[in-house]
C-alpha cells in the first residue's frame, strides 16, 4: 500500500466500465457492445476517476484498455451526449469538454504504459482514447475516424489538434481532422498511427502479452520513459537535456540498475522490482 | 456582408494573380507559365493582401492555390527577386523577407482550409506555399525542391525549417532543407509532404473537388479545427486541452451541431450554415 | 585562422578517439573495435571537448561520426560506465549525466552539419549520438537500440525523448524508448530514422561523399539550415517567420548569394567561399 494514502477510499464498483487487475497489469474494458461501446457520461467519469485513483500507488505497472463486442469504441453516445448536451448552459458545456480532456490528460499522465487493443471502429472520442494511449495495438479490422467535424464539431476534442500531429505529421493530422474520413489499418501502420499490427482477432491478447512483458520489467524505468516523453513534447532541447540528466541520477541510485550489473556479471536474467 | 467591415475597399484587381470565387470556393491561380509561375515582388504583396481581403468576411470556406502551365511554381524569380534583392540595402532586405512570411502566416491563419493543387515543380518559395497549405493535392509529376541554400540561402525560409520537420519529421526535413534535392510525388507521399495523390493531370480537379465537399460541410468547425491544428502546434498539452475545451463548448452552442443532431434524428443529411 | 581566438590552446592528442581534417571534412571515428566501440567517460568526453573546439573556428564545413571495426557503436560499457557510476554519489551522477547531453547538445548546436555513418549495432548512447546527428547513412546491417530500459534506466537519455518524437513520431518513439528493442535498417528507414540507406559496406564511404559535397558548397547557409532547424523546433510560428526573414536578409547580404547570381547569369557553376 501507497505511504501516499488519505481519507478518500478506493471506489469499489466502476459502474460503467470493467477493471480488473492481475500481476500488475489492470484491464479497463468499455463493455457495452450492443451500442459499439458508445461512451456516456458515467463513462467518461469512471474513466476519468479510474485513472486518478491507479495513478495513486504502485500496485498497476500497465493498463491495457479494450472493447467488448463488435470494436473498440464508436465515440460519444448520439443520444445520451449529443442530444443531452444541446439543452446544457455555457458552464455546463464547459465542465463536460473539460471532464473528456481530463480523461486524455490522464492516459498521457499517469505513470504507467497504456496500452489500447483495438479492433473494428475507433471513432470520435474513441479514437482520441486510443491516440492518447501509449501503445496502439491493432488487427486488420482497426479502423480510426477522427468524425468530430462530421457532427458540426472542432478536429481538436480532448487534445486531438495536439496528440495527431505529433504523431503522424501535421499534414496527415490535418487531412484526418478536417475531414473525418476513416483511417485503415493499413495506412495507420504506415503513417505511424499503430504501435503494433497483429493478426485479426489478436489485438487483445498481444495488448496483454505486452503489458505483462512491460510490468515484469523495471517498471519505475517506464514510468519515468513515458513522463519525459509527455513533457519533452513541450520543452526546449536545453531543458529536456537537463531533465534526462537528473531523471538518469536519480535511477542510478536505484535498485533495479543495480540489479541490472549484478544480473548481468553473474550471467543470470535480471529480477525487477521497479524501484 | 460582414458586420466588420471598415473603410478600407475590396481590391477589384488583382494584377499578379487570378482570383475567382464561386460557392464558397476561391481559387486563386499563379499565372505566369512562361515563367514557370515565378514569383515576383508583386505576387508576394498580391498574396499577402488577397489573404487578408479574404480573412475579414465569411464568404470563403475553402480556398485552392494552383499554377497555371506546366508546374505549379518555380519560387522567387532569378532577376526579379534575386537580382533585385542585390541592390537592396538591409532595411529593404528586412522587408521583403518579412513579407514572404507574412503570406506563410496568412495561409496558416486563414480562417478557412488552403489547398495547394501541385503539378510539376515546386521549388523554392514555391515549395513553402504548399507546404504551409493544409493540404496538397499533388499528380505523380510533383516534385518539391526547397533549393534555398543552392542560391547562398538559409533553408529556413518563410518558415520551412518550423513547418517541414512538423510535416515530415526532423530527419527528412534536414535532408531536404540542406540538400535541395527535388523529392518526386512517390518519396513525398511516403514521407507524409502529399496528403492525397491523385493520377497524371488530375490535381486540380480533384484539389477543386475537395474544396468543394469542404464548403459544403460544416465551415465553422472546419476553420476553427485549422485554427486548433495551427495553434497547438505552439501550445503544451493542458493549455491545448483547455482550448479544446472552450472551443467545443463554443460549438456546442451553434447551428450545425443541432443540426447534426436533427438530421441523425430524422434520418436525413444535415445542412450545414458553417453557423 | 579565427579571429575569435582566446588563449585556450587547440588540443593536440584526442586520446579516446580518433579525428582528421581534410578539405573541410572532420573525421571522428569511435576506435574501440574490440569492445564495439563501448563509449567510456574519456570518449564521452572527449566528444565533449572536440565539438567545443570545432566549433570555435570556420575550417570545419562538415563532420563525419563513424565506428570502426564491425559496429557503429555498442553504447555505455558495462563495467567502464554503468560499474563505475555504481559507487558514484548524487553529484558526480549528475555531472556524468550533464556530461552526456553536453555531447547531444553540440552536435545539435555545431556550426556544421554532422553525418553519422553507421553500419551495424547503434545502442544505447550509440543510437542518440546516431540520432542527435544532422543526417544518418547507413547500410543494410544497421541496427538501433535505444535500449536504456533495458538497464533499469529512463529511455529519455542524452535527449532522446525530445529528438526520437520530432523525428519518427510520438508513437513509434513511444515503442522505441520504453521497449529498446532493435530497430533494423529496412524498418529505420520506413520510419524516416535512417536519412540514406546505402548498399551493404557503405555507410562510411557514402557518407564522406555527403561530407564532401556539403563542404564544397555554401557553408554559412548550411550552418545556418541546421540552426535553424535546431531552434525552430522549440519556437513559435510567428517568431520562426521572423527569425527566418532576418536570417535570409543577413545571407542576402553575403558573399555566396550574389555569387549564385553572378554564376547564374554567366552560366557557369558558382565558387562558393561560406561567407
Amino acid at each position: 500500500m501507497s505511504p501516499f494514502t488519505g481519507s478518500a477510499a478506493r471506489t469499489s464498483d466502476w459502474r460503467h466500465l470493467r477493471c480488473s487487475l492481475a500481476d500488475g497489469v489492470a484491464t479497463v474494458t468499455l463493455a457495452r457492445p450492443d451500442k459499439l461501446n458508445a461512451l456516456t457520461f458515467g463513462a467518461y467519469a469512471d474513466l476519468r476517476d479510474l485513472l486518478a485513483e491507479l495513478s495513486r500507488e504502485r500496485s498497476v505497472r500497465a493498463l491495457v484498455l479494450a472493447g467488448e463486442g463488435r470494436g473498440f469504441c464508436s465515440g460519444g453516445d448520439v443520444d445520451e451526449i449529443i442530444g443531452a448536451t444541446l439543452g446544457m448552459d455555457t458552464a455546463q458545456l464547459l465542465d463536460f469538454n473539460r471532464m473528456t480532456g481530463q480523461v486524455v490528460r490522464a492516459v498521457r499522465e499517469c505513470p504507467f504504459p497504456v496500452i489500447a487493443a483495438v479492433h473494428g471502429v475507433a471513432a470520435g472520442a474513441g479514437a482520441v482514447l486510443a491516440l492518447a494511449a501509449d501503445f496502439r495495438v491493432a488487427d486488420p479490422t482497426a479502423r480510426f475516424s477522427f468524425l468530430f467535424t462530421r457532427v458540426g464539431l472542432s478536429g481538436g476534442d480532448m487534445g486531438a489538434a495536439y496528440l495527431l500531429p505529433r504523431v503522424v505529421g501535421l499534414g496527415h493530422a490535418t487531412r484526418l481532422l478536417m475531414l473525418g474520413d476513416p483511417v485503415h489499418a493499413a495506412e495507420a501502420e504506415r503513417i505511424g498511427l499503430i504501435s503494433r499490427l497483429t493478426d485479426e482477432g489478436e489485438a487483445d491478447t498481444a495488448a496483454h502479452a505486452l503489458a505483462h512483458r512491460l510490468a515484469e520489467g523495471p517498471a519505475l524505468a517506464h514510468a519515468q520513459t513515458k513522463a519525459l516523453l509527455t513533457a519533452e513534447l513541450d520543452m526546449p532541447l536545453a531543458a529536456a537535456v537537463e531533465l534526462d540528466a537528473a531523471t538518469q541520477a536519480l535511477l542510478m541510485n536505484g535498485e533495479d540498475y543495480a540489479e541490472f550489473h549484478a544480473a548481468f556479471t553473474q550471467k543470470r536474467p535480471p529480477k525487477w522490482r521497479g524501484r
